[in-house]
């Protein structure tokens, strides 16, 4: 049961973003900007780190949506996302993607844990300062997201459906507007 | 030095906002509503949650600014500030502001460790719905402003009075615009 009075039948951090509208505005901003405007990382690409980094926080609402969005720039295939939750090292994404996922982890455990190695390796498989720059962002916001949903103990149904419906609308027109209708 | 190329000369968070202006717009935003617009919790006690959460992930450039912008709120004294930093429960505010600290502490950690009697404890002390909620988003989102600044290895530079003056800017005009001029 949620922590505090939230609207009914809304999941996850949909219920967050209706109880408090002016904040949901800019949360959802910088998640379409971080996440679904044009960029030389993929859409799919940012999915799967906001999915890591959800995993990594233990968030069962925001891994699964942004793993459904991820799988849904795959034509459906959660395979990518399964393999990045496990272990990014071993997933079948390319070196600069690894390279951005381990500094992703890293902010995920607190900022300093980055190093100029980190970013180091991530340069020398061609990412830009705007990639490294976005990867952390994205990180970081998702600290944001997850202790969000998770600390007003929002409603997060289990249903693949409805992540996967979910992962869709998000996947086709982002996150200015709600991807979910009370 | 900062892991890419930020602009020079623009302390902490400003440089990354200056790196990448689409981004900072709505994380200007969700401060400037979280921290500054009226509210039943006062713009200073707000910021001490702000300071608090800041202090607890070791973020200097941040629990120092938001720590000047709580004094600041103070007429200029740090001592509630540094009571905070120091132990939330013997500090000299609020049986309700305690309660909230307490939460916004656990929210750092992770929103799961929030627990129900957390919840019930602040409303003991008259907290609402939306206290808590802004006390959980305010929490979560310096764990997104802290990795953000530490993340990209900002610089932090340490003299006091320039945090002194950007405290009052941030307390008198919050954070829509920068408080820092190149």
């Amino acid at each position: 049961m949620p922590h505090i009075a939230l609207p009914k039948g809304l999941p996850g951090i949909s219920s967050g973003f209706a109880f408090r509208p002016e904040t949901a505005a800019p949360m959802r901003e910088l998640a379409h900007i971080l996440l679904h405007e044009p960029g030389s990382l993929s859409p799919g690409e940012r999915e799967l780190i906001a999915t890591y980094v959800s995993s990594q926080n233990d968030c069962f609402f925001c891994q699964t949506s942004h793993g459904a969005a991820a799988a849904a720039h795959q034509a459906g295939d959660w395979t990518l996302v399964d393999q990045v939750r496990a272990d990014p090292q071993t997933a079948g994404v390319s070196d600069k993607l690894k390279s951005l996922l381990t500094i992703a982890g890293k902010v995920q455990q607190g900022g300093k844990h980055v190093t100029p190695d980190d970013i180091a390796h991530a340069r020398s498989f061609g990412a830009t300062d705007l990639e490294i720059h976005d990867t952390v962002l994205i990180a970081a916001a998702f600290c944001m997201y997850n202790r969000y949903v998770d600390g007003l103990a929002t409603w997060q149904p289990e249903d693949p459906n409805l992540y996967a419906a979910m992962g869709e609308r998000l996947a086709a027109h982002g996150y200015r507007t709600p991807s979910i209708k009370a």
